[in-house]
């Protein structure tokens, strides 16, 4: 493989708040275990590398194994000088503002999770403690917004889908920001580029100049989902689990377009919570679409949850077909009733303070090693929401050993993750996998697609 | 035909400053031949009529017949009243924000150039006098911005195009946005909207807030060619010839798409300026593009330049296909070398006041009519230039008897405008108009042209 | 005398927005009788030699003789060229910034007037006609501001007053603007400087940094009563009449302090105004007010209008001696009545429409020669708001004669003004004018005040 | 006592960005001692208590016994909840914008040094360590912004002057903002108030929206020197050493205009690091001065500072007697310097880092008790830096005992403060302390002043 010869430049941030201490500045630079510069390195080659179409963090990572990144202060503040950039970031040797200003954005998370964020809250449950940390960050990030009504939607789907599903997104994006609703992804290509395209075209006609991008990343995925530059508000969550527990505090309302693994682990994420008795009365619209091409996808996700989490759980979402107006439409419809909920409730509008998610099955990290993988309880002798919790990790599992670092090497060492369970669970989990590898959705680059995972059923 | 049932809605201005006298609303309000309710509802309904894919004039007035606008005085400012309204400038029954600043920059101008543009300046020379009431006209738009330097690039083009070639000119809006290139066109859909959408997509990533958009249109053509709502500086120019000039006075470099008569126009009216010997020295970047698909009809233009005026108006232009990025690169070389002039020669980089623009060739309103079209001197035995303005002319009859309403009046009671000159020069020029017709450049609505003129050579 | 050596210096509009044609160029520069040049030159010197104690219109012209203005297009925008300025206007050699923006302000005035106001209402009578020039002048000034509750204030009163009344100016000014009320005063020191330093103070605490500070000045004014810089808004009327209307169309309510003739001329105004029977119904707060050591002041004019003009008169104002907080309040509860009388009758916000003003009495420009001045009517035969537009315009050549330099000229040539009239209403005026002379208002510098009249009775 | 019936208001932010999680608000509702309910309540009462003339923490605290303040969350946002609050704080039972703003810095600080702040910066030293924490509350208050040339001025001097000092420090103020530069003052009025409203009416005339008045408080003092609301950078620093700091890290010179004993502290303060010979090639401006009345004032400061520091010491400062104009000139020639000597050495323009400041001497807090105090090294025995700094804890211990709480109970309970020291050195400091008494700079309360220290000598 022949390394990225890529572009040298020095980079000062356009806000004017940004100020490093110089302790701050030796931890960036830091290479040892304890430093932040791995961490910094890889997120910000992440941040640099868009445009691109590698979805597998190892080759990211192998391709630009010459890129470095070097921090320093100024008299006029702090300046970031890269060497063997990806020329996708530059135009004609000029950096992307967008990309510019997330890779400070990237910084300041580093920063924050890194260093500051250590709270004196020695009297919270453990799962207070992490909420208020997903607060804290959200809120360092600036990304929590009070007095706006709730009109933040989150977009879930496949980085890796078919032109027509693209379009598609493009599309509910569009009448989404027609609507002054703002948009949030997980970054990265596919759908989650797509309504971020389409809200940018309706919000210029709409003449709303502050229109939201929201990213939610985590440093185990940003290199395999590079955050798009239309993203104007990039925040690196810790890990997985409270990258989801951002979505779902912060956003108010959720649209999932076709996917692959990753997309059916948020579909577990987030109807496990919403199946929680604690959580029955929060109202929080959740809508699975896309264009007519894909209305097979959405079939097989149906079944799939209502043969395994039951009819209860097919009544938390809404299936629309081929019909952006529509989405959009009920979307709004649904953050009139979050609108009202709150103010009945005294609830924030910033953030969904109420909604209970459980430390053991939906906050604690998992970790996805064989032995862990193999652990998992997939039965139905489990609350409904609790089979979706486990479903949810089996493939949080697959995922990252689909595309990302840590998960690939396990594979490589160890072969695929064994997954045991009831046989009825594991025929639909099957039926379900083998569809995303035929449907082609489960890597960009899906012609020799090799399985990281065995069922036994 | 069934006359449209539309959206009955009341509007007003999100702009603080606009302020109207009860003498101007009774202006507005008065039918008569004198006041200005004929043409401010004309406008009005183009401007709501966007996203249409209705290109004649008169088809869409008949279509919204029943449509009426109304305008008063309230405590806190102007209200406009609709009635009939196109449904395409709603959603869910507002207005779109975009439309509604487009409309009321309609009414400023036909205030402005109805009621207020009346400068003392008696001893100003007819040529002196009309670039000046174009400069007033734009200033008072606020359209002439100084202290930036030269980056407006207009786009000509047909505004019925294949799909192929409007996802052409996205892309070289794209590349010319990320360049903090800012877009004028003269409206409409195709050539006219592709650049503004890829160009703000590029402004997005580039966090430039401030991005110009800037259509410039005239009554006669604005119901044919509705504003699109990404633009956010509409000029609404007297006529024709006031909108060629406020083009290249106000544009600093013109990228021409593939288009059909008006297109032709355009280039010939261009053509004609550049090749007077006192705008020799003027650099003015002027690049043809289109993607591999056109290469064919670029051929045709420029056969059809250097047959009838020559190579050295063939050497004005540079011809590009199928490479955005050149294009891009290529103008915005050509912008240095525009503020380097203006630089050296102390001339304002808001308005190209030095470009001389003949009087009697370019400056006159042309009218359209069957003796006027008869006569047009179209032979070889005078200045190039001057050819290039009769050649003009001609086409400008041919885009009327197309597209404007008087112009389709005209020709259905008098039959195809006749076309008389040297033998050669009208078989130059009718083999264009063929392949423009061939190529179904002609008319959205293509599958059953009429031609509104006869060629005989 | 000797003639001051100023700044020489060039100077930039800091507004992206002034832009100038070449013609407009011309006609600054033009130092023929019907060019703008010597009315540019004059206005500019009065905006530059603000801070000056200088009140005598002719000794500024005499000491800046050197002065010298000229105006040029750069390829950046307009650049004008100082010679021999006043230093005040200056720090350390820099302009300062509110004496620049107030410099284009003139400029822009003093172009739309000469050579754009023109308008196509051949219909109108000559008040409407009037009135609709003051309206085009004030919005093409950007200061007709829709959508705004009324909060404008006029604040009348002498620019040769005493520390405690300039002190207490101040506060009231406070009091107005810690209640987000807007000040708007005809230029110059003392109570038109007062009110806007204390709103500015309290704007700053109350973040309002959208404070408007609006000057109404004219052509023969501005040199004896320069604009504060703290003056946002720089207004140029054609001539006083047009002045007087601006205020009390634009402004919501007005507050009178301690003043000489010039003050007593506004006051007869605005009761001439009001005492119409058309306005009896038009809410217009007047309130004049001082600190306890004006109190006699207020009663020698209380006294005066009673006598001269009668109890209804007198109803039309408050006098509140040293309570500013009171001024405020009061001045606030008259704003609400303005803005509820304004709702119900649909009537605008922004500009006082319904407002009778007499053309004959009120409108038509007031030549103050011997001949007009002894012919005036100043008798009781004549309904009370004739009589008191026969007042002001006495005291408007009054103020002439002792401070505009065509009064000055007339007053050296001819002697002193005569007036006539009934004995009683002569007397009250003589000694209404005595009392301003003992009182050291008539002009700054007051030792050797010549009055420039002469009463008979 | 009569205690104070005030206002009860509700408030909320202005500032879109204020959000706290609900363990925040129960912190800052807790009233325990761990909680921080009682340092909330004191520096907000402080707040609300601005335009009082009492500088006696303790009688602040005893007239508003009545005052309480709670915090709730709506779905808006945030909501303070304010009951007895001080009526000098609202206008028309409106609380001032200005004070509602500092009301929220307040918290914000309160907050952050509460439970945020605990960074992970094991390895550094004390002093590092120290200096660290001062710039990350500054960060977090967004007072540190780069890319701003040095221009922020800190203003020392008594809260307790003479009407002829306060119009000079309001002149000099004038002529600092009319030269672009910003004011730092420790809140409080007199010298803390004057140069703030001077800037703001210099601001105002160059049309400077962005001018910074920024104030930096502590607990301690924070209730006997209100924070004037024209303050819009409210800072509350943990304790008077980080207080200090703050003043000479983020401002780049400092003016002292007269005061009393705090004042004295600062001059010590800032004398005691200048002196340190890590220090002596950092230009720092450094200006004493005032009205022609203050003569004598500065001639006995400067007596003092030569006779115990010796004349090294006064050479790092400059006294200008009356002339607010050369104040401002040669304080923004000493910004040059400052500014060129930050690029030279790369250092930054928005933090003195290099600055050095001992620790034990300067940073440690100095807690003035009886034993403390009597156990100050004051003899010539030592550097002068070190001298001087401990004659700044002999001051500082005495303000303490004038205006703050703990202080005047420690009085109260065992008589003045003893000092002991070389006789010449404690001759000086008698000599000083008298003449601050006699010119009534101890307290605003000044005539019946008891002294809180016996000096031996």
């Amino acid at each position: 493989m022949d390394y990225h010869q890529g572009v040298t430049a020095s980079v000062t941030p356009r806000i004017e708040l940004d100020t490093l201490s110089q302790y701050e500045i030796t931890r960036l630079l830091d290479k040892s275990q304890s430093g932040l510069y791995q961490l910094f390195r890889k997120c910000s080659l992440a941040v640099l590398n868009c445009g691109s179409d590698m979805d597998d963090t190892r080759e990211v990572m192998e391709r630009f194994k010459n890129f470095d990144i070097q921090i320093s202060q100024k008299h006029r503040g702090i300046q970031l000088d890269l060497f063997n950039a990806p020329d996708t970031a530059f135009v004609d040797g000029k950096i992307i503002a967008g990309i510019r200003e997330n890779l400070f954005s990237v910084l300041r998370d580093i920063l924050y999770v890194g260093d500051e964020l250590d709270l004196n809250y020695t009297r919270l449950k453990p799962s207070q403690s992490i909420t208020n940390e997903v607060f804290h960050i959200l809120r360092h990030a600036r990304a929590v917004k009070p007095r706006i009504k709730p009109n933040l939607v989150v977009c879930w789907g496949g980085h890796s889908i078919e032109r027509e599903e693209y379009d598609y997104t493009k599309k509910v994006g569009y009448e989404l920001g027609l609507r002054a609703l703002d948009i949030c992804t997980g970054c990265g290509p596919g759908a989650m580029k797509g309504p971020m395209k389409g809200a940018t075209i309706a919000h210029a006609k709409q003449r709303n100049e502050n229109g939201r991008y929201v990213g939610i990343s985590e440093p185990g995925i940003i290199a395999a989902e590079s955050p798009n530059p239309i993203v104007n508000e990039l925040i690196t969550m810790p890990d997985i689990e409270k990258r989801l527990e951002a979505f779902v505090r912060l956003g108010h309302g959720i649209v999932v377009f076709p996917g692959g693994a990753g997309t059916a682990e948020e579909i577990l994420f987030i109807l496990g919570v919403l199946l929680h008795e604690r959580n029955r009365d929060i109202p929080f619209p959740l809508i699975f679409t896309g264009p007519e091409s894909s209305r097979a996808y959405f079939d097989s996700i149906d079944r799939f949850i209502r043969d395994c989490l039951g009819d209860e759980a097919a009544s938390k979402y809404e299936i629309i077909v081929d019909d952006p107006v529509q989405v959009a439409r009920l979307m709004k419809s649904g953050l009139f009733q979050v609108t009202r909920h709150r103010r009945v409730t005294g609830e924030a509008f910033h953030f969904n303070w109420p909604l209970f998610i459980d430390y053991e099955l939906f906050q604690q990290p998992f970790e996805p090693t064989h032995p862990n993988m193999a652990a998992l309880e997939l039965h139905r002798d489990q609350p409904t929401h609790r089979l979706a919790a486990n479903l949810r990790r089996a493939l949080s599992g697959i995922v990252a050993g689909n595309v990302k670092e840590a998960g690939i090497r396990e594979i490589e060492a160890n072969g695929p993750f064994e997954l045991h369970g009831d046989s009825s669970l594991m025929q639909n989990l099957d039926r379900l996998l083998q569809q995303f590898v035929q449907q082609r959705r489960m890597k960009i680059n899906f012609s020799d697609y090799q399985p990281c995972y065995r069922i036994h059923h």
